[in-house]
Order: C-alpha cells, then sequence, then structure tokens
C-alpha cells in the first residue's frame, strides 16, 4: 500500500493563522479595531500556563491584542463572575478564554455560561451550541472547527461519506456531529460512545474516523477498513515519556489513505480556530 | 412471524395527560398555581387552526389554561414581537405556542427566537438545544421527546441500540440525536438524510428506525430488518384521502417487531410532551 496523507495539523494551521494575521492588519487599517483576546486562568495548573500561554502566544503572532487575567486557586465564584462581566461589559474585549479545568469549588457551567454568546470564542455556549443545532452557527467550537477544516483543506471531502465520531462530549463528539451534518458539508454521520456494544461493527464501515474517547492507543488495526480517513482528537501522556492519541497510530496509519499525528494533528487547529473566532467576533462588533 | 406491537401514541398519550392533570391539580392545590398556554396564530391557515384547536382542548383537559392570540395575516413583524414580549413579561403564561407556519413576510427565527426560553415550551429556542447539546436539557423539544417515551414505555430500550434517524431537521432529527445520545440513554445514533447516497446500508442495519423525511411511504420493507422497530414521524395527505406517513406501513409492518401507526402514533405525543413542558414551567415558576 502507499504511505498515509499526513493531516499537518501544524503545517495548516500555520497558514490559517497567517490568513488571521491578514483579516486582523486590514481590521486595524480599515477600522481602527485591533481583535483582543481576555484569557482567565484561575490556579496552579502546569499544563493550562502552558495552553495559555500558547494560545497568548498564537495572539501576538497574529498582531491581535491578549490579556491574561491569572487569579489565585482560592478564587470564589463571586469574584470569577465578577471579572466575566467585567470583561462582557470591555469593548476592546472580542473573545474571552476560561480555560479549564476550573478549580473543584467553582461551577464551571455557570461561569462558561455568564460569558456574552457573542465574545464565546470557543463557541460552546449553549447559545451558540443551540445556534449551531439550528443550522445558523454564530462560532464554530474549535476543535470540531479544526477536525472540519484539517480534512476539507487537504483535499478531502466529507460529503456523503459515512462519518464514525468516538466520544459523544458536547465540546467533540455531538458538536462535530452537529457540524457535519450542516447542509453543504452533508457527511452522513454516526455517534459511538462508551456504550456501544460493538463499535467495532461501526468503525469497520466508515470512511472517516474521528477519536475523541480519551483512551489512549485505544483504536485498533482490526476496526479500521481500509483506506479509510482517520482523524485523532486524543492527546495523552505516555509513562515511558512522550504524547499519543486515542489511535494506535503505528499500526493504523498503514492501513489509512490520510491520517493525523499525536502531536502536531487537530491540537494546532483548535489554537488556530480560536483566532478565527475572535477575529470574527472583532469583526462583527459594533454591527 | 407474529403480528408486531403497535407502537399506540393515542393511547399512551392519554395516559401521560392524565399525569399532567394530576401534576395540575397538585399545583394548583399545593401552590396556587395555574398552568398556562398562550398560542399565538397568524393568518388563515386552516391546518394551524386545528392544531391549535386541538392543543388548547389538550390544556382545557389536564385542567390547564389556554389563551389563543389570534392575529390578522397581514400583521407586522413589530406587532407581533410585541405580542411575544406582553406574553414573555406575563406571570400566568407558562408556555408561548407561536404556531407555524407563519406568512412569508415574517421572519421566523427572530419572532422564535423572542420567546423567554423558559416559555419555550416546544423545547426549540437555541438556548433549550444548546442546553439539551450540553446534556442538562431544560425542556426537550416535544416530537423527540414523545418518540423517546412511545418507545421506552412501550418496554422497548434504547440503551445501545443501533437507532437510525432519517432526516436532519433542527425539530426532529438533530434534536432526537442529541436526546438519544444523553447519558442513561445510551444509545448509538446515526444521522441519514437526502446527501446519504445510500441510506438502506444503514437501514438495514438498524434495530430502530426513526423515519422524519417529509417524503409519503419513502421508508420500503427491503430497507428494513425483520424484527426492528419502527417510529414514523411524517404525516401526509394521501391524494385519494386519508393519512400516511414517510414509511409503507403495509409493507413494512409484518417485518417489524413494533410499529407506528399514522396516524395515532407520533402525532398526539407530540402534543402530550407541550403540556408537560408548560407544567414543568409552571412548577419552575417563582423558583
Amino acid at each position: 500500500m502507499t504511505a498515509p496523507l499526513i493531516l499537518d495539523g501544524k503545517k495548516l494551521a500555520a497558514q490559517v493563522r497567517l490568513e488571521v494575521a491578514e483579516k486582523t492588519a486590514r481590521l486595524k487599517d480599515q477600522r481602527g479595531i485591533t481583535p483582543g483576546l481576555a484569557a482567565v486562568l484561575v490556579g496552579d495548573d502546569p499544563a493550562s500556563h502552558v495552553y495559555v500561554k500558547n494560545k497568548r502566544q498564537a495572539c501576538a503572532d497574529a498582531g491581535m491584542a491578549s490579556w491574561l487575567h491569572q487569579l489565585p486557586a482560592g478564587t470564589t465564584q463571586e469574584e470569577l463572575l465578577d471579572l466575566v462581566d467585567k470583561l462582557n461589559a470591555d469593548d476592546s474585549v472580542h473573545g474571552i478564554l476560561v480555560q479549564l479545568p476550573l478549580p473543584k469549588h467553582l461551577d464551571t457551567a455557570l461561569i462558561l455560561d455568564r460569558i456574552d454568546p457573542r465574545k464565546d470564542v470557543d463557541g460552546l455556549h449553549p447559545d451558540n451550541l443551540g445556534l449551531l443545532a439550528d443550522g445558523r452557527p454564530r462560532y464554530l467550537p474549535c476543535t470540531p472547527h479544526g477536525v472540519w477544516q484539517l480534512v476539507k483543506r487537504n483535499g478531502i471531502s466529507w460529503a456523503g461519506k459515512n462519518v464514525v465520531i468516538l466520544g459523544r462530549s458536547s465540546i467533540v463528539g455531538k458538536s462535530l456531529a452537529l457540524l457535519l451534518l450542516q447542509k453543504g458539508v452533508d457527511a452522513t454521520v454516526t455517534v459511538c460512545h462508551s456504550r456501544t456494544p460493538n463499535p467495532g461493527h461501526y468503525l469497520k464501515q466508515a470512511d472517516i474516523i474521528v477519536a475523541a474517547i480519551g483512551q489512549p492507543l485505544w483504536l485498533k488495526a482490526d476496526m479500521v477498513k481500509p483506506g479509510a480517513v482517520v482523524v485523532d482528537v486524543g492527546i495523552h501522556r505516555k509513562p515511558a515519556g512522550g504524547l499519543c492519541g486515542d489511535v494506535s497510530y503505528d499500526e493504523v496509519a498503514p492501513l489509512s489513505s490520510a491520517i493525523t499525528p499525536v502531536p502536531g494533528g487537530v491540537g494546532p487547529m483548535t489554537i488556530a480556530m480560536l483566532l478565527v473566532n475572535t477575529v470574527e467576533s472583532a469583526s462583527l462588533a459594533g454591527k
């Protein structure tokens, strides 16, 4: 068999970020607007610090503004809600990112729901999920948007394909299903999950598999149809060091016609789509 | 083969409406609240008049209040929005039903979006679709809710089943998919639609089929696995008189283990679920 096409998220994300930089420059020149992202980070989780740093660096690279609101782990619910209210009211802030996970004493849903849906550049506010479900999306959720584009912009059509999504989270599985069912995208979508008795039955027939179940190396070669396209949303630290996804890459890749690497696949696309949404929010501001 | 179980929506809806009547009586006795539904009807569509009349009769039978706001076909957007605002502000109104279709000069989405999500007893406001997508539903959309209950309360479990939904509308297809993917319902869900190249491929493997494509008599026996459960959301007037659904009942029924009749299947359940949501809204009022 020929080697699979590597769906290089790092490369495509760089391209998307260039496009964002161009739009940002136009917004500045033509309307005097600098798109700005406010990141809210509560506590000392080291991974969260790295994620936020990377997102802010990406903003800077694209000529966008960003602000870091770093709060101690003991921040109260009221203090955090007050900050969200302040950012909602601040016209220079076009996107608000509350980095998850939050410390356990905080009600995550309550806080995320408080974000003005027009500044919810993660695309996960119920109002934005609902508009997506209703076929008139405002912002697409970042990871599903990244998955969609990463396949499409590598010349692979979703239309008419048998797509099996592994995982039913609202962040990935369900919102990706809604996106792929949109008119014009036109995939036929199956969602499998931890309570699906025989996921291999569905996977074996899939033209495109999107793995988002959060189980390291879960997808094996015997579940994949030769020639399938395989997208891996998972990212896990291996006991022996290094990273892996939900897919057993080494055995699945030779069977596939196209596959995402981990790292360097969906992850960089997710950040790029956060920037896309923030610039979109800025371009809608005042309209 | 043994005769299929008839999923009798008329009978189950009567049972649900009795339960609603009991809850209504308790709300009146214990808290002095009479659940009330405001129906808004614009123009002279005869079918719409019948639908609204049936819904109001169901309210009356359950001891609930209802009001009819009948407006001329020439009603302006502003007038209709003003009425919605008035009903939103009226504490005696727990549910608002704007009967569709609206005359073409009115922006349906804009008007439905104006309804207070807490009074959106149809469960179709983006805010409510979004909460459903996020796995924490406020009100379930009436038709999907009716489909779910009609199967479940006939002793058939959705858990682990291969469910194929035909149709990707937000009113039925996509919102039913979201409902059936909820934890505790646990179906494996495939959504097929007009752009699915070979729907028979998926249908033939389904344990449960839900047909909601709006094509009379579309589902034929050769697309159905023997023993499948078949739910028909469609309703169409036959040229020769009488009603039919999306399913070719006469040929599919003998193959199925359970099937909904048309009429008398999903239709009556949809109305019953409107009452369920209205009583739920009333019970949440002031909390």
